[in-house]
């Protein structure tokens, strides 16, 4: 029996996983194959409710049960959505997964990485992405173009500067430490040749 | 600086919970005690949301996502409610609290029981009871006078009657593996003698 294939995307925002995600489905779905396609917070109708808990809710919510809504609407994506696909034989192409968690906690620095991620291996029961795409964007020198004319930032942009490059590190972090699930794409390559990487690399794991 | 405590009711639906609560609550107000209820899932104005979606709403839940769910929930209560009361030195009752899950748990067969401790422990940053007051019913007996004129049960009816058994089963060995904890009462006792035996046992703890 044909087992799908479950693809994430990650990286920071801006870093163009939606286009890169909406060319290898087409590449895909031109070859026959089946894309499902699933996104969290919110991949189901449980989980849209959820991301409106997470994202929109006033009153503050503590961090281990704002972790524990995500591994909530991640354990309903994964057990509804995701695995009924693979074993359908379908391909999965999702927009972030459990490494988003783990460099963003890393990055804000407020609960245990390694916690988190255990907390997601449970709710999923250990499923991993068979490959990973990591759109990685120098933050520095993407800023640098977009401010060339502005000589310095206020202080809490440098402090969301500082976020966002420890994010960074995080994920290049994750993906040093499990390099046979991970691609690692520099995201200022042109969308073509990034495309193009992909294929090849998803050919690989289709062949 | 007073540090408060924080007592917890554990029993089957009928077992007396609240009435023996509200008695001990009384007590503890007559010497001058602040004394703050709590409950799970709901404890919470998020937690109301959780409870909303866990009990009440249509369609399939993945057993994870709930348990995940209950979890969020509880990391709530404990953060914003149970550990600013115990740092206040007030005295927190609260009904139900992580032996409910694993006992349910455990009782269901779906998850195992020692893996939904964990994440409990994990949402509350190891936060224990100094007491957990267990009001052990024996179903059967309960059962029984109830219904004396019948002569059997249907199919259903079987099927609750022996997962409310692997419940309070499931109590007993939480109860045996942590007696300091644990003050287990048969809760077919007079409700005076109940709340004496609870009284007693929360003096000790208050000396």
């Amino acid at each position: 029996m044909a087992r799908g294939l479950f693809l994430t995307f990650e990286g920071g925002d801006g870093s163009g996983k939606s286009t890169q995600s909406a060319l290898v489905t087409e590449w895909l779905t031109r070859q026959g194959r089946t894309v499902v396609h699933s996104r969290e917070p919110g991949g189901t109708e449980l989980g849209v409710e959820l991301r409106e808990i997470i994202l929109h809710r006033r009153g503050y919510i503590a961090p281990r049960a704002e972790a524990l809504l995500y591994a909530a609407d991640r354990a309903q994506n994964i057990a509804t959505v995701v695995r009924p696909a693979l074993e359908r034989g379908d391909i999965v192409i999702q927009d972030r997964y459990l490494d988003s968690s783990v460099a963003y906690q890393g990055a804000g620095r407020v609960l245990d990485p390694d916690e988190v991620r255990e907390v997601s291996l449970w709710a999923t029961e250990r499923l991993l992405p068979d490959l990973t795409i990591l759109l990685d964007l120098d933050i520095e020198t993407g800023r640098a173009r977009l401010d060339d004319a502005r000589t310095r930032y206020d202080r809490l942009e440098a402090e969301a500067a500082e976020f966002h490059h420890r994010v960074r590190e995080a994920y290049l972090a994750l993906a040093e430490a499990e390099p046979e699930r991970f691609l690692v794409l520099d995201a200022t390559r042109p969308v073509a040749e990034l495309a193009e990487a992909i294929r090849h690399r998803v050919s690989e794991l289709l062949a």
